[in-house]
């Protein structure tokens, strides 16, 4: 915190050189467009390029923005000295104002403040965690694993049928006890309590997460911080369709909007499990399959162009998805029976090591 | 559970006797749509009426949903007795198959199979839950508040920054301790967040638990047993919007669709603290406030006619939404600054029982 802190005040005190010297004060903003973000084959995650660009104050175009990205850092180190975390939501709120003697307003949407933190977390290099500005917040766990969060114990394994409700930001966390030999991340709620109930995570030693969709940061941030700080495999289980698999790219790579983090949110070692198209094929699902919509072929369609779907494959599965127009959600595996999904399908494939890079 | 089965027994039984004195198979089924729901005025809910209709097997408009009926039943009584719990999702997946030497499949789509679970529902008088199925998951709770859950006790006082995800079913937990002097219900998991980092319910000795929009049937269910056994007030806090109040609602009245569960998952004794529109001017947020959409004014329109909406305080907010085209997330409490909904807000609505019927 203090490190943040200390990049905070660097930044101003430039500023302020700048103005000492009666030069027209700016910063450096690392561009973020996708012509600066490529995939990196050495980390296997994507990474922005080193393009930038300064934001000057005295600039008909850039006078609005800069006085935002002042506005902005010093709210994070108000956040930091009251230690006081929020949302970028709230943020939004908090900084909307009137200039004086004008019609004009600091921020007229969150869609302007929004990108102005990210400016900031790329500039200094912070996590915006790190500045107290909380994420999406969605994701549960359980799993043999004891945790300090707030001067609480939390033993994930004796939370009954529920589980530890994952919040915004884990930063500052700390790992007790983890007695685990891999981490199997799930996209749904109800395939996570499905499991739960069959005490899979017992059973197979492993630590189980939710995502529910997308994985929110903080989710993505403790399956990083668990598998980097105790080597645990990753697996990944979603619906075989572009969607799923684009939950699983971003858990893996991170995103491209968010790139210039992918070392701290991606995880590069997650293996994908399932669902495949030709799991439809291999364990006779055919009866249980969905016709895939427009917007889900054009996703794959753009997915066989991505980089880092590249292997030969993720290209058959999409290629796959793309001709028979057909997507299969991991409740299809029900249709199996009810217990195929923990009894035989997952076990199957880590056992077989059955899984897509 | 005893008595879920029977019910279902009995049920088969009713149509084996048919069978056996040579009449045409059937069951009776109260009429769900709308001209059977009303306003209950003695218990403060919405409740179904007295028509029921009949389903019989040889009936060319009933033979299909029929057979439906006497599948979803005998895969509850499977459920029970194997004591596995499974979702609406699994259910039609586990259901649907070809019928012999035809191309007719026994369900299509889940539109098909939900339907009948309520179905069933209804004419036995059981929650779904009770049959082991699992509605949509969502919701987390923290407090001074230890239950019994599959064998773990869980302190929910003890959860550090995140808290206890609430299951889909609540059915089974047993509350061992209970500190509280009200319960809080969040719309939102960020201002959720926000009140756990303030320790709000440590401070005010209540039970604080995020909906995280429309409340699932997991989280109305523990809200209500929490206040039934315990007789704890249920405050309610919602952005002020007609979105907002509709959400609670349904956590106060049930919804028109499950009208039928209304007196399980219905707390009648919850109260409405805000925001409302009348919040923007008394908290002076004009400055933060959105405009509402279309959507938004057409659903107030739709509440103003609702009996549940008749008293005059509700008929004032929502023509206040109407006429100024407006509306407030919870969010715009920060523009008083961060620490204004914790300090000022709260405690002063509850202070004041400045509430809403």
């Amino acid at each position: 915190m203090k490190k943040v802190n200390e990049k905070l005040e660097k930044m101003g005190t430039k500023v302020l050189d700048d103005i000492n010297k009666q030069e027209n004060p700016s910063v450096d903003i690392p561009i973020r467009s996708l012509s600066n973000v490529a995939y990196d084959d050495k980390t296997g995650m994507l990474a922005l390029g080193d393009k930038s660009a300064k934001r000057f104050l005295f600039h008909t175009a850039h006078a609005k923005k800069f006085t935002q990205t002042m506005l902005v850092a010093a709210f994070c180190k108000q956040l930091l000295k009251e230690n006081i975390h929020t949302s970028l939501r709230d943020l939004f709120y908090a900084l909307k104002r009137t200039f004086p003697n004008s019609d004009e307003n600091t921020f007229d949407e969150q869609k302007e403040s929004d990108p102005v933190v990210v400016d900031l977390e790329v500039m200094l290099d912070v996590l915006r965690e790190k500045f107290h500005l909380n994420a999406d917040i969605r994701g549960r766990v359980v799993g043999n694993l004891k945790i300090k969060d707030r001067g609480d114990i939390i033993d994930l394994s004796r939370l009954g049928s529920g589980g530890w409700a994952i919040p915004s930001n884990v930063e500052e966390i700390a790992f007790k006890k983890v007695d685990a030999d891999f981490i199997l991340v799930i996209e749904k709620n109800a395939a996570f309590e499905r499991l739960h109930e069959d005490n899979f995570w017992k059973k197979h030693k492993c630590i189980l997460i939710t995502t529910q969709g997308q994985a929110a940061r903080g989710t993505r941030r403790l399956i990083q911080r668990l598998t980097t700080d105790f080597n645990l495999p990753v697996y990944v289980f979603t619906d075989a369709d572009s969607y799923g698999w684009y939950i699983y790219s971003v858990i893996k790579y991170g995103s491209m909007s968010l790139a210039h983090v992918s070392d701290r949110l991606g995880t590069p070692n997650a293996k994908f499990l399932g669902m495949t198209i030709s799991d439809i094929d291999k364990f006779g699902l055919k009866n249980f399959t969905i016709r895939a919509r427009e917007v889900d072929i054009k996703r794959a369609k753009d997915m066989l162009k991505y980089e880092w779907f590249k292997h030969p494959a993720w290209q058959k599965e999409l290629k796959l998805m793309i001709q028979r127009k057909v997507k299969a959600e991991l409740e299809a595996l029900s249709g199996r029976g009810l217990k195929f999904v923990t009894e035989t399908y997952l076990p199957g494939k880590i056992k077989k090591k059955d899984f897509l890079p």
